[in-house]
């Protein structure tokens, strides 16, 4: 007989969990791997609640195999580091961000880009190496292979740099990779949620001037004077867009509802890139004749590699960037997950884990 | 009141157009300007069919202004060259393409790029600077400014050259731009047509194993044997496209006809890139998720710079890359365009204008 998340394996963990696609997370027992030679093991202080938490509680990928413990925007302690971990020591303050495992040895990998591995291990909905499920962050204990876990730099809060760990590098890897990221260039960030508003920030930090497009009027001034965003434009007021044509070098759409892209692709210029980072659940349409003529491109990225995780974290720490969050109990998890789905959060809900989860 | 197209210009001209939507071309007198300081006036010898030319006698992209003499596969002999010209003689081998103008100081005019200036006069079907319409190469005379004009390399064959101008650079220019160069990488050519078999040898000279995707699997002894491509997938057969998933470094996709994309996607390893060549007239469907899950790109590109187009044609010589043609006498025009219609072409129609274009 199969043992129970609790007795599975010798740590005793504790988190809470969603039970079934209704969503709703409550207390939940469950147990952790002992500390394995290259295991970190981590007490963990802050959990993000990102988009894809949500998802995935409710089952809205489909894939999901509950119990799940969502959270894979997680800060913590170091407690106790295996026998050959190199880059840990008790003490460290560390995070875990999107995946806890890789094969570590295709092309992917070897190029440092974990989060394309075929057999990318997430972080919670998963299955281990050792048969078990993998659990997230909404509980009080992590174990992770030290290759997984990164390093938070001394002088960046952990509450507010929790979310860097999925929406910070979601981010910053495509301004990096698509080139998007030199001081002459525009940029336009499509959606100023949790991806969006850090994605301004980086971008910023960049030297890029930044347009934030929303279908939200109301977010102009936050954009401009609180993220320091350098114009604003309506996706829905077709005057703005046509004055903004032709102008942007990329774009990066944090969208996640299915939306035209032709707007979009037209306030490139030539050559110019459109990163979606969201995931619509449908097919959105692509029209083709306006990319062939500006030999523009539309592309996917998602996450980033461990090794350009850090220079992230390392990147947001020279320039003081971090998110803006709401920070919030653990019993508080169920409204803000309602908060969230109603796009009610200014910009990320992060779980005081260290302080307000409390064994039941 | 408005001269007539043989009023306009001092140089008579003789050719065949389209007058309206039936697109049935029929012996036609314009003229064609004087030959300025840095024009080129050429005695047109061999002109290609492109299935743009088709588009348009029928306007089926609805831009068509009568009456349209087509032809961007332009090829023949310098006849005079003005005061200021420094790159061609008398007697000297040369092509147009699909361009007779653009405004040679934006951005991408500067960059070699002129193909996605925003003020491109496209070589039929469009107003030159002298506001005359711009006629095409299914004609006997052509005028055009030199920096517009290439050099046909002396061992190229004229008749078969002529579609490098459209199709060889429309395939050749990708490969560049999208570094599908390398040795070591897998293309696919979606589509054996005239794009489509232009590419498989450009694709080849340049040492890339070469797929051909095809919904004809009659054409596979063709693609392997004649083309020298290493590889063919009917794109219709499940388990042929399942074996090869994940494989491909680019595609080259040169369908203009509605398709799913997502079997060609999947055809791509992470970070691969889908070149679309063809412009369906209606929106494709653009699955998101398989897009990030794998950093992928999807994008456009249309023909290319005269720089490049020079570059190309110099590569063809060097490589001995010409296209597959089929030629044909001016006056079997309107049967080449309805076998076109129905892919009935291997894999171009050249038209013989220097033998075979009489004045009525």
């Amino acid at each position: 007989m199969e043992k129970s998340p609790e007795e599975q394996q010798p740590i005793k963990a504790f988190g809470w969990a969603a039970r079934d696609v209704s969503g709703l997370l409550a207390p939940f027992n469950f147990s952790r791997r002992a500390t394995g030679e290259k295991d970190v093991q981590i007490k963990i202080l802050y959990c993000g609640i990102c988009h894809s938490d949500l998802h995935c509680a409710k089952n809205e990928w489909g894939s999901s195999k509950y119990p799940i413990v969502p959270g894979h925007e997680i800060v913590g302690v170091v407690t106790e580091v295996g026998s050959n971990v190199t880059k840990f020591k008790v003490g460290d303050k560390a995070g875990v961000g999107c995946m806890v495992g890789s094969c570590l040895s295709c092309n992917s990998c070897a190029n440092n880009l974990e989060n394309y591995c075929k057999k990318i291990i997430p972080t919670y909905n998963s299955i281990y190496y050792d048969a078990t499920p993998t659990f997230g962050g909404y509980s009080d204990v992590f174990v992770a292979n030290e290759h997984f876990v990164v390093r938070i730099p001394e002088n960046l809060p952990l509450d507010a740099s929790a979310p860097l760990l999925c929406a910070g590098i979601t981010t910053y890897s495509p301004l990096r990779y698509f080139g998007l990221d030199k001081p002459s260039m525009h940029v336009g960030v499509v959606g100023l949620g949790g991806l969006g508003h850090v994605a301004v920030k980086f971008a910023k930090a960049l030297g890029v001037k930044v347009t934030v497009i929303s279908t939200s009027a109301h977010k102009k001034n936050e954009a401009l004077e609180h993220l320091g965003a350098d114009s604003f434009l309506v996706s829905t007021d077709k005057d703005q867009m046509q004055v903004a044509v032709d102008t942007m070098d990329g774009i990066l759409d944090t969208v996640s509802a299915v939306h035209p892209l032709l707007p979009l692709i037209s306030l490139l210029k030539s050559h110019g890139k459109l990163v979606m980072l969201g995931a619509p659940d449908r097919p959105l349409e692509f029209p083709v004749f306006p990319m062939l003529a500006g030999r523009k491109i539309l592309a996917g990225s998602g996450i980033g590699g461990m090794k350009e995780t850090q220079e992230m974290l390392d990147f947001a720490a020279e320039n003081n960037i971090v998110a803006d969050i709401e920070v919030i109990p653990m019993d508080y998890v169920n409204t803000a997950m309602e908060r969230l789905a109603r796009a009610d959060a200014r910009y990320r809900f992060v779980i005081d884990i260290g302080n307000t989860l409390k064994t039941a």
